[in-house]
This record gives C-alpha cells, structure tokens and sequence, in this order.
C-alpha cells in the first residue's frame, strides 16, 4: 500500500492525520481528500513498476492505494477493476471518432462500477477491524458492498429506496447483506445510515461521505491512463473522458486519480473530464452552469436510477472535475438515455441507463463542437443492462410470437 | 488458426473433409467431432507458446481452433472467455475441500458460457462469409450469438421459446438481432431453425448440430488445463469437473478440449466429468444410469431454463464425457439449486440456476463419497445470476420496508 499524509478538506483546506478523522472535515463538513506521500512513491516506484506487474485487477496499483491487499485469496474482491476497452469500428465511425474507447465496467463483478469504491472501503474496513459495513445505496453501490463483503466474509447492512429495481435488490438479498428498503429516496436513506453508524459503532460506506469511495473510483483514471494515455501520440489533444454523474463521486474519483499521476509526473497532460446527467437529476450541472460551487438540492426523477440524486453527496468535487481540467458539463434526456442503450447494443454492449448516459453526452458534445473528430475520447459505461431490464426493454420492440412452423414464420417475414 | 483435418462422426465413425459437411453427419445425423492436425500442431508449437500469449481471452487458443481470428478490433467478442477462478476460503472450509476453485462464466462479455460457442460461431460465420447466423435458443445461447454478432456487425436471428426469462429477451433485443419467440418449447424453437437454415440458406449455430459450438465449448477446458491442471501436484488424484447440463454441448465440449490436449500430449491425466442435471430435465443422466447410448425424450419441467430440454441434442457424447473419463452423472432437485443460488451468494458469487446446479452436484458427491475431500475440484457457474432474478428471488426472503427513521430502524432491528 501508499504511505499516506492524512487528508485534506476539499472546501476549507484544512489538513488532519490519518487517524484524526473517519469521514467529512470536522471543520467545515467537507469531503476530504486522501493526501499521497508522492515523496516516497516517487523514491519506490517507476512507471514501469506498475505496469509491469502481473496482478490484472484494481489491485495492481497497490502502490498508490492507501489501504493494504486484502489478503492472498482468489475471490471476486480481488477481480474487481482492470475493465476492458472496446473500439468497435462500427462504432467509431458512426461517431467520425478515429480514437474512440468504451470502458466496459458492466464486467465488474457485481457488474457496476461501484464495485471500484467497495473494493477499497472493505479492504479499508478489514484493517481497521470493523465489524459491520453499512452504506446507503440505489442499488449498484449497495450491491458492490454487499457482494464485496460477501467474497471476504465481511458483514454488510444496506439501506435502499424501495423504489430500487428488482434485479438489484435482489442481487443484495442473495450477497446475504442485511437488506433494508426505506419508503423514501435515495437521500432519506443516506441520512439514515450516517445517524445509523453514528449510533451503532457501524463502518460507514457511504459514497463521498467516506474518503476512500474515491480512491477505489480512482483506479478508474490509473487503467485509463495505463490502458490509454501512456500510448497516445498527439500531446495537442487531450483525452477526452465522458462519464455520467449522479452523486459525483465517480467523477470527483477519477479526477483525484489523474490529479494524483500528474504529482507523480508519471501524467504528462490532464485529460478533460465531461460530467453527464440526465436533465432529471442535474444538481451538479446546475451549478456547473451557474459558475457556481453551490450544489442546490432538485427534486431527481430520472429513469436511469443509478444517477438520480436529489442532493449530490460529491457536487463540489465532482463540478471541480469538469472545470479545472477544461471539460464540460452536459445534461442529456431520459428519451436520450433510453435510445443511447439501443445504440450500444447494437455494438454487442449492453449499458444500464447511466451507462448510455456518457455515451450520448458524447454524441452530443461532438455535435456541439464541444469535442473535435480529432480527439481522443473514453466512455465510461458505469454498468450492465442486466442491471435494469425495465430500462432495456424500453429501448426495444417486444418480439413477435408466432407458432412453432414454417407457415407461421413464413407469415410473418412476409416471404 | 490450427489445421483441422476434417471432421469425425461421434455416432458411426465416419470421416469427412473440412468441405464436404456444415453440420451432422450425412450418413447417420450423428454429431460430429472436429479433427485437428496434431502432429502439424505438435510441430509448430510447445505448451509455452500457449502459455506466454498475451492475449487474456479464448483467442490465446488460436492454435487449437478450426477458425482463424475474425479481426483485430477490441470488441466484446475478443474479450470473450480467459474467465475468472474464485478460491474463497470460507467456501472451500465449508465443503471440506483443499483444492477448490469456482471458474465464474458470468463474467463473459454476455453474462455466459454461451459466448465461447458463440464467439467461435460467429468466427466461423465470418469466414464462409455466412450472411444470417441463426438460433434457437432458451436464452443464453440468443444473448450470445446476438451480442457476439452484433461486436463485429453480423446479422443473427434468433428464435427462443416465448418462455424465457425477461431478461434473457430483453438482451436479445437490445443487441439487435431479429428475435421471434415461438409458442412451443426450445425443442420446437430448435426443429424450425434447422428447416429456417434450410430453406432460406442461413448458418445455423445450433447447439451439439453446429460442429463448431464444441470446439468453442472446449476453450473452458483449455483454460482450466492452464489456470489449474499444469500446476496440479499429486498426479494420483485427477481433477474432478462439475457442470450442469442440458442439451449435453457444454460438457462434450469440455471434454473435446481436454482430448485435444491429451492427443497433444500435454495433459498429464484426464480429468473426471461430472455431469449435473435437474431431476426435472434429466434424459442425459437417465441414459448414464441405464448404461446406455440411448436418449429418451423426457418432459423438462425445471426451473433452471437454460438447462430445461426434452431432447438433449449433444446427449450421446455428454453421456461419453462422465463414462469415458471416470465421472458421474447426478440429479438435483430444483429446491437444491435454488438454495444453491443463496448458498454461493454468501461468498460473493451470483450463479444463475444452471450455475448453482454444478456446485450442488459436488456437495451431493461429497456426501456419497464419489469425490473425495483430498481431490481437486473446479465447479462452473454457467451464467451470471443476473440473467434470472425471478429464481434469485426465490432463494431470498423479500427485504423489510421501514419508514427513514431511526425510531423505525431500532423497532426493525429490536434494538
């Protein structure tokens, strides 16, 4: 593992030890950020240390993780990350793109990004001998929890929206989590679980809230650069990463990810990060527009539940990611979102809805001249559409029935 | 690719030349094997020019298959196979085991074993410039061939019986393909794609009646022989292979690649077979029991659809499989496998029903004493859960609904 400095607040700046603090800043209530001794990795570690190791999973960077290898076992904990990338070229030429990536996180184990912050938090859990981990989720980071615990024996409470989708809760339930739905949204429920871990003495996941959610989403940017921008020939464009926002810690991690490779020097130009949100769910793209780092809470209605956040727990951090790397915030519709999961399939990538929801900020991006055909851009699909059949079968038509004969099928291809 | 001689009937006997057959045998409409050139492949290669590929997917076996790459892209038709091994402690305490591993199929580009089928299929396909590749399929076997052609823009049609699971559906459609669900079983689905293929000049995939579904079946084979057999160390105890089976495909599939490699000389020791089916679809273990080669229809009933099959079409050679290498062949009751998805869960693995089926089979093999607690053992989880979260649900108790207090929370958990 990293040595670690301790953490600083991201709205007041205000440093502390490591063991000075859990969650937010005491200060300010901010979200901290883990502080790296980029000193002694520096002194450790060469590039090639990294990439050449032989560990293909999120594990790989250890060394610039601040927790410790949850130990030597195979089980899914220790499969989490090292994603693929597609290029179709179908694909890339329906967008003119000549340097287009699909980061596929759908083939995390529990099958979502989120599996990235889980990772970390339990292996964050283990060394400090916590005895139960809770967090609030929607769903995917509940399941990444509950799945992520289940692999090393670690015990897991969830509390969900009742709202959630079946396929997801039911992936909780099988983990052997303790599952509880709130009849309330997402944030009713992230508020109950803080009171919950105050109370009980309960290791708190929750995204943002928890500083190490980020440094599991950072590996996200550590493959990204590994995978893509250690090969990039034109220094004059910039990767270009699309990633669809609910919360804003995915985004907030990825961006900490490439802020922590450019300390090392090991970066050489930061990439711009595009945030996605539906129109529905777009408290952190509000702000974004406003030129402001006020997150004003909204009432989120979007189908792509993954994202649908009323208050952005990570909106600071995650509207930061945006600006101070040149990229943009765009905000996309539901109808969009939908139809962006047909798009996909076609290509043999099968998105929940806040997967498609980078895809089509990307689409629409390059209609605005917001990305040039000349860029390199990475989309980040953050999950599998088995995730959320309701979505998916939006996007289709409901297949023909017919009797089993060629008359019947003959019928109905009209030949 | 590697040189195949042609192919052989597993029924009669007879040969024929690579040009002469697409699918059964013309003589007796036996299935056919594929023959490869040893001694041009004995030539051209040593186990190390497998072994130090660089290619983490099925096509690291390119030596060993009858189709040649289609293509360098990076679609998920590349990424598919080179699947993960769990080797959770607490599992393998509780089953009693000293070598255990999980080899987790889920983890496939489209969630199942069915893409290494597919993935050569569609290979296949490209090379005889197939324009329509068509199946029936009871949903695993669609959503493979539609997402494996729809990574390198391949027509498919599938037909699956319009009892499939939701999910299975909605994949297809997602992909692209053009799906017509039949009124009947998947043994009707399967007679009118032959005729389909037939008349209208189709490639018909089949499983077990398409040669080459097998030959990309036996990739899981190949890799377990990397990953587990070349670093077994008591050569008196052969690995012991668990999988559940229903048209019989995956399992003489498995047990071509371990022939192939025995033929080349670079398995030590075959291992032994362990063929697992429903006691409510069990033609293939039915003919096992009788000593026979004869496989009598039943009327499958069982809730594991992606082994639910009157008529097993592979089910001669998956008989062979268990009795040509000292397997068995054993019958779980649909209670068991649906305990099995909870039971799996707990360490973190999501197995569809197929999937908890094999582990199922091993615990009742533990019990009887047809596999011993010294042996080595790998069981395969066809297909990720999230395939089937009806039958997930059934392995879990529903979750509470509280109101998002804490008042609500402590009366909950009686604190």
């Amino acid at each position: 593992m990293a040595q670690y400095l301790g953490y600083q607040c991201s709205i007041c700046k205000k440093e502390f030890l490591p063991v000075s603090v859990i969650y937010t800043c005491p200060k300010c209530g901010g979200n901290l950020d883990v502080i790296l001794d980029f000193t002694h990795i520096k002194q450790k570690y060469q590039v090639e240390d990294i990439t050449s190791r032989s560990d293909f999973s999120l594990w790989r960077y250890l060394p610039l993780l601040p927790v410790a290898d949850p130990g030597g076992e195979a089980t899914p904990l220790h499969f989490a990350g090292w994603t693929p990338l597609y290029s179709p070229s179908g694909l890339m030429k329906s967008l003119g793109l000549k340097q287009f990536w699909l980061k596929d996180e759908g083939k995390n184990p529990t099958a979502s990004f989120k599996d990235r912050a889980s990772a970390i938090v339990v292996g964050r859990a283990r060394e400090i001998k916590a005895d139960i981990i809770v967090t609030a989720s929607t769903g995917n980071a509940g399941a990444a929890l509950a799945g992520m615990s289940a692999a090393i024996g670690q015990k897991a409470v969830i509390f969900a929206p009742k709202t959630a989708p079946q396929a997801k809760i039911a992936q909780l339930l099988i983990y052997g989590a303790q599952v509880i739905l709130v009849d309330g949204n997402y944030d009713s429920a992230f508020d109950l679980t803080i009171e919950a871990a105050n109370e009980f003495g309960w290791y708190c996941r929750n995204t943002g809230y928890n500083p190490f959610t980020a440094e599991g989403k950072k590996t996200a940017a550590l493959e990204i650069w590994e995978q893509i921008c250690l090969h990039l020939e034109d220094s004059t464009r910039p990767l270009c990463v699309f990633v669809s926002v609910g919360d804003g810690n995915i985004i907030s991690g990825i961006h900490k990810g490439f802020k922590d490779l450019l300390a090392l020097g090991w970066l050489k130009q930061m990439p711009r990060i595009f945030g996605i949100q539906s129109d529905k769910s777009a408290a952190v793209a509000n702000a974004f527009f406003a030129h402001s780092e006020t997150i004003i809470p909204i009432s989120a209605t979007t189908i792509a539940d993954s994202i649908s956040v009323d208050l952005p727990r990570d909106g600071v951090r995650a509207v930061r990611a945006a600006k101070e790397t040149g990229g943009e915030y765009i905000t996309v519709t539901d109808e969009e979102i939908i139809a962006g999961i047909g798009e996909l399939g076609k290509f043999g990538i099968f998105a929940e809805p806040a997967g498609s929801t980078g895809f089509i900020g990307l689409k629409k991006a390059l209609i605005s001249g917001q990305v040039q055909h000349d860029d390199p851009v990475v989309v980040i699909n953050t999950g599998n559409g088995l995730k959320d059949v309701r979505a998916a079968m939006m996007a289709v038509q409901a297949a023909p029935i017919i009797e089993p004969t060629m008359k019947a099928l003959k019928k109905h291809l009209k030949i």
